[in-house]
């Protein structure tokens, strides 16, 4: 009986858990739900999954959703709140899948309270992968990852020794944009941008997949997460998404994970690991799809993913300041306040503008995140 | 320090893998070199390699090599001095890379004597399986796969539970007729069977992969080397053979082995397993390859893939009558006795014929193996 709190219970991955959840229902107990706004969905999943607790985004939506839950359901909100139900539950494992840098402090709260992670917020380990690593070490918890690129560099990596990798390559789709030249990138809708053509995610995610944005936080994840320098760490662009990532070793020889894209596998593959569960997928036949495709990752094409190893590379706070712009850039992108060639424009001024220092806490890297978030509203 | 012995050590397969000696050569050391009658290269690799024993295929070779080797090399011959270097060198691992069945009584004398085989020949599974595997349980030895296929299968297993697999595919080339129709296959010669596109390989082994007789070998070897059940194992055609093989799991996730085709990874991962060291083969670049295709396997342009799994789960002495049929249809039509075409037809007019019989040990399979050459040889 795996027992679980999601962080971000309504988002896609958040349902995509619960889904999974559903599927094998005497597997898991759910003990913690913690959503944003989307209340009357929270509602539906509380009453389905009967968690102990729920956390709701303001005080002023606990009202409006306590006389809906299942009598004796506690009700949190607020930072403290998401803090409170990561730490506090009986839960096992915490789903980290809320998007953006908000997950940062509840994550560090679930480690700090002996519980392993299944990591979905990539900016986790983007701005505070040396704090989080760090603790999880100390507390002896597991980063568990659940996006499909890393869950995929993790079953490679199943049973092997990590001093016999070569190197690891992450797939990337391209993105909505990947058929168009830079050029053609001029004046694209919002609506076009979130038109991904493999996998259904939230609205941020898919802008970040046409920028390539995505692709450079799943490299600096990846430094994290399997502790790899960045010339060891290449990305491919793979416009089927079939092989999810794969790993290759000092005999050359390359293990890779393959599926159709579905995150319900990886989403159960950190609840299951190190077994495996049925899942209600659907099974790829290679024969049927007839080809996989592959070229070059073009960094002239993908301005984000170049700021992205650089900043990997450049270290400390440059992280930081390349997530907390993008995600920024790419809000005011989809409220149309920007075009889709600013969000690159308003990144690369950012890093531009700031001195890189140390992020020794949690208020170090909250500082360095308001000002480039500041500084990418004003451009 | 690895301990090696080599049976057909001047074949395709044996050559290879003093290949991967010679690249580390303080993590070897070769203990004994068995070869048919290719004399000349025997004596080369006896004063590079300096083994303690070697091996000729016959009685009258003896004299003719002694004077070239080494000082105090001792010289066994035929099928009794290939059992005896098999068990009673120093080695801890022997290598099987003999063609066809005669590597049977040499293979279970090393298991016997509680040596780990690196399984090149694939026949000794087909035929005795049951007592091979039986036998090394046993013992507590490890058969280690240096076919590619079985290879990359076993490297996908790494670390997951057996339980959790649902099924695996193996990958073919098609061979050197793939694109051809059955008509088309009437009065091709030696020369343009033999002419293999990916992977440079012994002469029976090449027109196995053109009959696909190889890849029904490989299949019956894998139900025993993996225990699986026949509908568990799927072949699919994959032109390049860059995926080697792939393992598919309960929750639809697929693990898959990748490189280019290069004998000398797999079978230095048998040697080096479960650690792995750098080889000197080129590294694969999807990239730069452009794509990856697959078409389904087509049991009646590849009837002799039918004849295997019909012979698979017929089970008992089927497989061995298909193996030794095909052995020597095949043998007929490197003679140039016999058509193409009538080396499946040889294997199903044997196979028709045969009454299917227990195998209880090695006596009885040779028993049904030289009837089923003695049939195969008249028609």
């Amino acid at each position: 009986m795996k027992k679980l709190t999601i962080l971000g219970s309504t988002g896609s991955v958040g349902t995509q858990t619960l889904d999974v959840v559903a599927n094998e229902p005497d597997a898991y107990e759910v003990h913690g739900l913690a959503a944003g706004g989307n209340i009357g969905l929270l509602i539906e999943q509380a009453k389905r999954f009967h968690p102990r607790v729920v956390c709701v985004a303001e005080k002023s939506l606990v009202d409006d959703i306590k006389p809906h839950l299942p009598g004796g359901t506690k009700v949190l909100f607020g930072e403290q709140g998401l803090i409170e139900i990561a730490a506090t539950t009986e839960a096992d494992t915490v789903v980290t899948a809320i998007v953006g840098s908000r997950g940062l402090s509840a994550t560090l709260a679930a480690i700090e309270a002996g519980k392993n992670i299944g990591l979905a917020n990539k900016e986790t380990l983007v701005t505070a992968g040396h704090l989080v690593m760090k603790q999880a070490a100390h507390k002896g918890v597991s980063i568990l990852p659940i996006d499909s690129e890393h869950s995929a560099i993790f079953q490679c990596l199943n049973g092997e020794n990590r001093k016999d990798v070569k190197r690891i390559t992450l797939t990337a789709s391209g993105g909505s944009f990947r058929d168009r030249t830079r050029d053609e990138l001029q004046g694209v809708t919002v609506a076009e941008a979130l038109n991904h053509p493999n996998w259904s995610m939230g609205a941020k995610i898919t802008i970040d997949s046409a920028t390539m944005a995505n692709k450079g936080l799943e490299v600096i994840e990846a430094h994290w997460l399997f502790g790899l320098q960045y010339d060891e760490i290449d990305v491919i662009i793979h416009p089927e998404s079939i092989i999810h990532s794969y790993v290759e070793f000092v005999d050359n020889s390359i293990v890779a994970q393959l599926g159709l894209p579905d995150m319900r596998v990886p989403i159960q593959y950190a609840l299951t690991y190190p077994g495996r569960r049925p899942t209600p997928t659907e099974s790829l036949n290679l024969a049927r799809l007839g080809s996989l495709n592959f070229r070059e990752m073009d960094f002239a094409r993908y301005p984000c993913l170049r700021f992205a190893y650089e900043s990997g590379k450049a270290g400390r706070s440059a992280p930081t300041v390349f997530n907390a712009a993008n995600e920024t850039a790419v809000a005011r992108f989809l409220e149309g306040a920007i075009t889709f060639l600013d969000i690159e424009r308003i990144i690369e001024e950012v890093l531009g503008k700031h001195g890189i220092t140390d992020l020794p806490d949690v208020a170090a890297i909250a500082e360095v995140d308001a000002w480039a978030r500041k500084e990418a509203a004003m451009i």
